[in-house]
């Protein structure tokens, strides 16, 4: 109906918008200028050691895309862009077509009668948007909705993506084709009928028009019949509708919406077919929020931060998803399946789509809804003061709006967010910042059914920490939650290191080891981002052992860490429930490989160990303790609080928890905790253990939750054990030389 | 150019829609239908005893307003009502012209070829609008934009105003009428040259259209002449233009934009004028906000509540307005005029308009426009769960966009709120309830250079305490106030008893003294509302002083007790300054006789000495002394710190404050602190004074801060002694017979 026709094109670097490339190099669409000229000229990897130092300058270039077009069979031929990153003048030949900012609005353009076959189509890219020259960091992405990241974060290189970021190609219409086509449905609080409405309009002539809905089993649902032509708008009932929900509390289920211009012999003119996935969203208030403040002068109550999913009350795990390349055109379904494939054996049920990182292509938010796997989506905006200026605020308005427009048929997304950490010093916009109050406006008519908030944390939301242990503050993470009392954690990590192999990739073998500051260790993050330590934290791994004699043992023990330590705050997070009702944890990916970084995945896609801990401490049903601190002395009275925890939607009985310490070879027991029964979507807290670490030759013991009633809900925590001789003062930190 | 003709309106009441009502009776326009429906029946005063009790029934009544078309010149024939309350249809004999629900959206009605010259119009208004049948409170309001504070609230009794309650007349427009006309400005940061844009339409014939734009002083500023048909756009500079300022920072310049209509002699046919207040307003952060919070996990710090004017940071100083009458078709320039002296001679620079009262007249935002007074305006919500609906959803937005529409051009108006405690549990309402969703995107899109606020209170802002001690914690408010630490406090007050004179109007002689609950006292509030001694709070008195003896001992007591307690809480959050910024007290005004009320005036404009007092505290400099509590023991160390408060635009030196005591007749000489500058906008603290309180036989002291060198910023404060055998426990409360 619609054939689509693939272009050849090539790229060429230009220093002056109207100055014609020197020479032409064959392009790969979707992808990235940068990177077709890297291939050119024959460069090393951008990710490995610091080769994409050899990027510096091409950020200032114009880059001009040209294709011819080829012989088209009879029709309307547009030009489709996906999307172009950034700033763009499309032409036929010298007649400029048309001219955009913004990489996440997509192009539609009618070359009928404006370009003929034969003739060259050229997309001239201006260089990246900058606000200033100095400083060279995320602060020159302030007036722009280029995403932030790729101006240099503490987890990706200064390296700015260009080019022609998604699918292009022609695209032949018939003498009858829709013009607008777009299905919504609205589900009452029973959740009994969904009313689903068709509306659209087609061009040219046709017979009539169908419009059909199938169960996602394929069985007809409803069928309506129309004349064919002006605006159109068409409704069916559906009763008892299978619902759209999370993986971890049922069957995402999809419906098909589609609709088809017909010929008077029957014949197919033009389709359009939408997936539909029926849910209530809403963010609720927990229980006990509304007693609070209390005193006088009285504020406001924190705002809900519970999800709610077709009346359901679901708690949220998950991780914040960064892009995971620098150039967001090497991402296809492929990439996006491995990385889902992780999360959902993750038992995650959401991806906080972090402002800094550029909204995905549909391949990705498609599978999002295949899978089950919620998605909280900010807009363009991280860490910046983005300004109350027109010229900035009508990019803003044009390319939220065609964020609004794509993603809004997706069941999976389940919330919008203006951007990230923007009411905090780092950023200093406010409620009164004319880009978030756009945004919600935008949100508001656009798509009022599903849930807004300006940005994260808002009042009563956790950010941070972001270490094992906080050694300014001598304390640890596990100890921070466990006096804290968010209504959500939507942020907060324990850094590792990347594997040998990652690491062996990465860093030229003279380099390797010991890691020193500078060089490609700290390239590559390991030095000197946040602190001189961060992301490698050689001075917590000492704190708690020594200097690290070898790689293998710098890698275990900062993976040790951050196993350890993200799976104590997801199973602390969750023992706060209902109060809390979120853990998200930062990050779940990275765009390149780092040395160190609080990501549960290697780049491309290599797994931490942290990834498995963090999906153990998701699973729906599960024995936990909580632990007060990572590091005990022998002879201290050990103590932890046995819990059960469960987030599903049923209720069981779990029977018992015993608990064991393992130690020197030797395990002993310490407790059976028969729980009466555990109900749906509730944890119960069980005793204390205590016991006096003896006297042994060993340096960690395991505390050990057996669950012979359900064997899938045990659980094993490793503890440091060391000699009794510290002081009061266990925060002390040994010296070490990082420079 | 636009004749206007009064009608004569009659009214009457019926008990269906098609119904005619039995009688017909003299209204007057505006007005309201039950007090004409009174005036007819003789019935007495609805502010006396417990006359209000007799209009119960009225307000499910239908009442159709009629009035004969007289003989009118040539032209096109309108009806214009300013305001109609609540739900109403306008027929032209039997022919339905108009339909609609909202009080503040006006009505513009074409009747020519729809109506003619001796026919009868009619609007027949609906019964009140309820959500539900019982409770007969507040809650009945939760579906619609009806202002909830009718249906029963803390000072105002349970009585529904219905009728046309603002200007209703025909106008006759000539062969050419403008059908649109705005003007609007814009001014950069350097408030250097105000961008004037006009923005009309115009129907019918004429030769031209003449812009002009006069300076306060008459002045001619800018001319434009346009061809007068179309949609029609001019534009303007006007270089350093004279500023609009609140009446204590400057003056408030009002310009005039005028627009006509003229024909080929140049006779003017149709013309439009304005009044143009050129300010920039922003809410913004305080010194030291972004500052906080400090520790992980972070949340956001507190949203901006600092008003800056032209660039100016100003400390609000103002209380919060409920409407003066339970019949807004009662108010008209004069009674706003008399509220208005009293507010700008209080020296306050803002009145919050309160979300539970109707939004005003034009006459009182045009007469805030003159005398300099901003005005945070809210739209009809307040204390109600609103709710997600399309049908209330629809009337907020339209009655949204009439009121943003009508006081956009004020320049008075410097702040949109939602309504009011919408996110407080009593209200139920969150960040994401649609109609608070709908109320920003609307403000958004009409007005962005407004700042908007979803309610009162927001994060970090403080409403009450409400009390001059609370007895159940056994503190009093200015304790509450001196460990607080609010960005802003947006409502706080003490109750205090009416004059002698207005409980005299009120009250049968018979139940005069004592006051008791039940009956008269607490018809008019002074027991049983939020708690049983509220609002006369006889048991407060009785905690200082004993059980009162009589009307005069009640009155000057309860009377004292609100002044000062006043005065102590408007001075601490001056105090606060810069971390707060906004001091508004709840209330200045009620709507009917209260026997007791947090207001500073009585109804209808009878100043309480809690007037004189919290104006007093909101003089732009005066010495101030920050004592702990009110009620000392002989042998006590009393204490009390010395300040310089300054919220003006102009540093002083302002010389010595000499600080005495007088007490059993005679005055001591306690302390002279010489301070030095006292920057622009900046509080001085000065030292400490202690002074052991002798065994002398007087009840009470007075402290006195002389300030020679600024004689009119000297300051008073009266103080109880008692005798020194009082256990630790101050807070314990004499039992007291309130049943």
């Amino acid at each position: 109906m619609r054939p689509r026709f693939s272009l050849e094109w090539q790229v060429g670097r230009h220093a002056r918008q109207d100055d014609p490339p020197a020479e032409w190099l064959a392009a790969r669409v979707p992808g990235a200028a940068q990177l077709d000229w890297a291939r050119h000229h024959g460069w090393p990897h951008h990710w490995q050691a610091d080769h994409f130092r050899a990027y510096d300058g091409l950020e200032d270039s114009f880059w001009t895309y040209r294709a011819r077009i080829p012989a088209l069979p009879e029709g309307r031929v547009f030009l489709i862009c996906r999307g172009v990153d950034y700033r763009f003048v499309i032409r036929a030949g010298d007649r400029i077509l048309h001219e955009q900012e913004g990489m996440f609005t997509p192009v539609e353009l009618d070359l009928t009668g404006q370009a003929v076959a034969g003739e060259e189509l050229f997309v001239t890219i201006f260089p990246a948007p900058k606000s200033r020259a100095v400083p060279a960091d995320r602060s020159q992405a302030d007036h722009s909705c280029k995403p932030a990241v790729s101006y240099g974060w503490d987890f990706h290189p200064r390296l700015i993506s260009q080019g022609l970021w998604d699918d292009a190609w022609l695209e032949v219409r018939g003498r009858a084709h829709f013009t607008r086509s777009a299905t919504d449905y609205s589900l009452p609080t029973d959740l009994q009928t969904a009313r689903l409405e068709w509306k659209g309009a087609a061009a040219g002539e046709c017979a009539s028009l169908r419009w059909r809905v199938f169960a996602p089993d394929g069985a007809l649902l409803a069928e309506r019949m129309a004349a064919g032509s002006g605006n159109i708008s068409l409704s069916a009932d559906v009763r008892n509708p299978a619902l759209w929900w999370p993986h971890d509390h049922g069957t995402p289920a999809l419906h098909v919406s589609r609709v088809e211009l017909l010929d008077e012999g029957g014949a197919v003119l033009d389709a359009r077919e939408e997936r539909i996935g029926f849910r209530r969203i809403r963010l609720v208030m927990a229980p006990g929020q509304w007693d609070s403040p209390a005193a006088f002068p009285k504020s406001r109550s924190h705002p809900p931060m519970t999800l709610e999913v077709n009346g359901r009350r679901i708690f949220v795990k998950g991780a914040n998803w960064v892009s995971p390349e620098i150039f967001p055109g090497l991402l296809n379904r492929e990439t996006y399946q491995e990385q889902l494939a992780q999360v959902r054996a993750a038992h995650m049920n959401l991806l906080r789509m972090w402002g800094g990182s550029p909204a995905q292509k549909e391949a990705f938010y498609n599978l999002c809804d295949e899978l089950g796997i919620m998605v909280w989506q900010e807009f363009p905006l991280a860490c910046n003061t983005y300004p109350d200026d027109a010229a900035y605020l009508r990019v803003l308005d044009q390319e939220s709006r065609s964020l609004i427009a794509r993603l809004r048929p997706h069941p999976s997304v389940v919330l919008w967010c203006g951007g990230n950490e923007l009411f905090n010093s780092w950023s200093r916009m406010t409620d009164q910042s004319l880009a978030l109050r756009l945004l919600a406006a935008n949100c508001y008519q656009l798509d009022p059914a599903r849930p807004f908030l300006p940005t994260s944390p808002v009042d009563g939301v956790g950010h941070g920490h972001y270490a094992f242990r906080d050694m300014d503050a001598g304390e640890e993470a596990w100890a921070v939650f466990q006096r804290s009392a968010s209504t959500a954690y939507c942020e907060f990590g324990c850094p590792g290191p990347a594997s040998e192999e990652v690491l062996r990739e990465i860093i030229p073998a003279e380099e390797l080891f010991p890691p020193r500051p500078g060089g490609i260790w700290q390239a590559h993050h390991g030095f000197g981002v946040w602190k001189p330590s961060s992301w490698l934290h050689l001075d917590v791994i000492a704190h708690y052992w020594a200097e690290p004699r070898s790689l293998e043992e710098l890698v275990a023990r900062g993976q040790l860490l951050q196993a350890e330590g993200g799976k104590g705050l997801v199973e602390e997070a969750r023992r706060q429930k209902p109060a809390a009702s979120m853990a998200v944890y930062w990050c779940l990916n990275e765009p390149w490989p780092a040395v160190a970084n609080n990501s549960l995945i290697s780049w491309p896609c290599r797994p931490k160990p942290a990834l498995a801990a963090v999906g153990a401490a998701c699973r729906p049903i599960l024995a936990s303790a909580r632990i007060r601190k990572f590091q005990w002395r022998k002879g201290d009275s050990f103590e932890a609080e046995i819990w059960w925890l469960n987030d599903g939607w049923e209720g069981c009985d779990p029977g018992r928890i015993e608990v064991r310490i393992a130690l020197a070879g030797e395990t002993r027991d310490l407790l059976s905790w028969k729980a009466g029964r555990l109900e749906a979507n509730c944890n119960l807290a069980g005793p204390t253990v205590r016991w006096v670490l003896p006297e042994v030759d060993c340096d960690h013991f395991e505390l050990i939750l057996d669950t012979p009633g359900l064997p899938g809900a045990a659980s094993r925590y490793t503890l440091l054990l060391r000699d009794g001789e510290a002081g009061p003062d266990e925060g002390a930190t040994p010296t070490m030389n990082l420079g």
